[in-house]
């Protein structure tokens, strides 16, 4: 028989066990956090009716949809009415106006699942990726102090991810289409364009940006493009200077005041939520691509390298699920991206591989010991360290090199001699050090050793 | 715009979050007690391409299969070359294949994902469903003491799920097919279908089963029927029992001594590895509807629910991957398939709805004390507890229900009285009782209720 290439498709992350082993520990921990911030686990499935998921037609991402038919169908030539889900924000308005009445208001949950976009394939552009969500709704209202949770959440998220210093920017779309208003730029759809012109000031420099606002297609007096270079350039170093950048903003119309406020209001409590004043700041350029957003939007970015882009993003919105229900919905909620984040920290080395969840390797001298290397194994495995037993005999020395490239750390060798002594050596691979240990004391040292290895991460 | 119904397709098992904890429980048991047996993360593409997926053509599966478009690929009439994973062990297959250089061997990986099935609508039938599999594959040969290894970690899930007394049931292919050629039945398609018969011998009664096996389709001797009617009906009642009823046999054909033997140190051996009798046996009505099998065939069963079917099943392959490479890699494994027995434990009163995985909720009385709420919440949460706190203004009774519905066991009263007095109050909704403690005393507390808890699950 011909063998068939065995290949994934281009745009998924598949990884070596080591490797999801560290992602494995990411997910741990932003679950880990989800859960103490007291939001509650939900999974939608993977394949929903695509008029379900489509029904806010258009757009880039409907472009992008993975269609779903079962064999019977796709031979009856029908037209698929299945696809994948493309983020997990829609399956989450579908399941709240689903299970409405079971839930409880405000309905905080957390999801952790992958979703699908047919993208071209290119260089770090997933086809299949992590998604991982927090969002509170609220019934008919949600206190804007919710949104002062959010940056809480992220903070405690990111700092035990440990991947360096980063930076929780807000903004406030009311603020911001208040302070276009004031300047006569009133539609919504114009004020996106122009906002997508200042979004390339980075790329492209204040000339170039300055140049096509000021040409026909805006039609923006100097004037007016000085003052929204000015504005989107705004950023803060601490709590108070924030507040001050707001102040100095000057009067504006009722969104914009109400922007401010809001601004005000969630920076004060994101401080009393015990952030330090150095994770968070104002960036007045943050506007969020989607029209989605209606208050207060987030970005992360990690200091140390700007060129990753947003590693967490989100914002409040005014209405989760009005395609499915006349129930007034708001909420706030945020997104991180994990597979490409994961695989943009790898690419920048500040992931390695992990240490496998192996703990123990029990080696075979003997395969007449093998009922006392199973009864070692046990105990072990029975205090919670995880053990793997040579089954398959061979040469100490290939058993060690199996160990060492498995990522394994603690190799027991238990012969002849250490079970007539009642001993057991231990080699500890990562620091090259090798130690004997009597069998009754063996628990406690491998769990004096693993513990000191969770704690330095 | 009038409304989408919100809704999922049928065949999807879609949890409330309590229900959801509950399930991530049992998820959280499995992949603890796979790591502590040294099995290691796999995580594949939900997508493959259907040719590597299908390259064992025909059969009930692949009419079964989910096939995946792009809009693009839609849109040009293009038949799909993609299509949803039906199973974990193709992917595996597939995997090891490709990254067999980079992967040490034995290979011991655990994989938890959801498959795809296009199964028709019905009760108990899923569409989509978690399968929880471990697999050791070795290169070129695999000791047949995996194959007891594998019994080990089923008791170890199954007896940390808590669902009540279960059994491990055992047999071996070669035995069986030694048997039926020892009767004459050589024909291996022949010796499945006679298999298929027999195992309607509970659901019609043996007159039935002789009856067809006797007739003109099979036209076997009523002597033979009788051998192979006794022969499916062994069943162990201790290991004794089981090395006894093996030899009582008699002697056969060279592939049933072989299996004899194999099952015999496998039986002998997984008592080594510390699984007590009650916890498996000899059945030898055991196939496995696989012509995949080639060794030792594993059933687990609840003991108190035989309706259920088997929980747990797997059992010993020739050779993984032989579509997609030359080389050889044996392996034995198991699947559980968590949502379907998860569902049935639900319908069957075994699992309820879970605690929430929020331990505590902070009250608000008063909004300007919101920064004291939110300071407490901070320590309570730094101390591994998961909280949430009201933001939203209300009054306390109504905030006590939303506890009470959601499942939050601990509701924290911090007043004007108890923050002078350096006190909070706690109410337990669990047991229907209210404490006063010192506020530096409180974390203390809680942990202590909190770890009780866990230890009664």
């Amino acid at each position: 028989m011909a063998l068939t290439p065995a290949r994934t498709m281009p745009g998924v992350l598949e990884l070596l066990p080591l490797d999801q082993i560290a992602f494995q520990r990411m997910l741990d921990v932003i679950r880990r956090n989800y859960e103490r911030f007291g939001f509650l686990p939900v999974e939608t499935p993977v394949i929903e009716f695509s008029d379900v998921l489509l029904t806010k037609t258009g757009g880039e991402t409907e472009r992008q949809v993975y269609f779903v038919q079962s064999t019977g169908s796709l031979e009856q030539g029908e037209k698929p009415d299945l696809a994948l889900r493309f983020d997990l924000t829609v399956p989450l308005a579908r399941y709240v106006a689903e299970h409405e009445h079971d839930l409880s208001f405000p309905f905080r949950r957390y999801q952790m699942q992958r979703v699908y976009r047919g993208e071209r394939a290119q260089r770090g552009r997933f086809r299949e990726f992590y998604q991982c969500d927090i969002d509170v709704i609220g019934k008919d209202s949600l206190s804007v102090r919710y949104d002062a949770e959010v940056p809480a959440v992220i903070y405690s998220v990111f700092r035990e991810l440990n991947i360096g210093a980063f930076t929780i920017q807000l903004n406030n779309r009311k603020l911001l289409r208040g302070f276009f208003e004031s300047l006569g730029v009133v539609d919504g759809e114009q004020q996106t364009l122009v906002l997508r012109e200042v979004d390339k000031l980075d790329k492209r420099g204040a000339d170039s940006v300055r140049e096509v606002l000021t040409g026909a297609a805006f039609g923006l007096s100097v004037d007016v493009v000085e003052k929204i270079l000015g504005f989107v350039q705004v950023r803060s170093t601490s709590l108070q200077d924030a507040y001050d950048k707001l102040d100095a903003l000057g009067a504006g119309p009722e969104s914009m005041e109400q922007g401010r406020a809001e601004l005000k209001e969630v920076l004060g409590l994101i401080h009393a939520f015990g952030v330090p004043e150095a994770y968070y700041a104002l960036n007045l350029s943050i506007a969020r691509g989607l029209d989605y957003y209606t208050g207060t939007v987030y970005e992360t970015t990690l200091n140390d390298h700007p060129q990753i882009g947003s590693i967490c993003s989100g914002g409040r919105y005014e209405n989760l699920a009005g395609q499915y229900t006349k129930s007034h919905l708001p909420g706030v909620g945020i997104s991180i991206g994990l597979t490409r984040l994961y695989w943009q920290l790898r690419d920048a080395g500040l992931v390695s591989t992990a240490n496998s969840t192996v703990d123990v390797l029990v080696t075979q001298m003997d395969s007449a010991h093998i009922p006392a290397y199973l009864e070692l194994a046990n105990e072990l495995r029975g205090a919670g360290i995880a053990t793997e037993v040579v089954l398959e005999g061979s040469k100490l020395g290939k058993q060690f090199k199996y160990a060492d490239r498995a990522g394994i750390r603690f190799v027991i060798v238990l012969g002849e001699n250490e079970i007539a002594k009642g001993m057991v050596t231990v080699k500890d691979l990562r620091r090259e050090d090798q130690f004997e240990v009597a069998r009754s004391e063996l628990i406690k040292a491998l769990r004096v050793e693993l513990e000191q290895q969770q704690a330095m991460g």
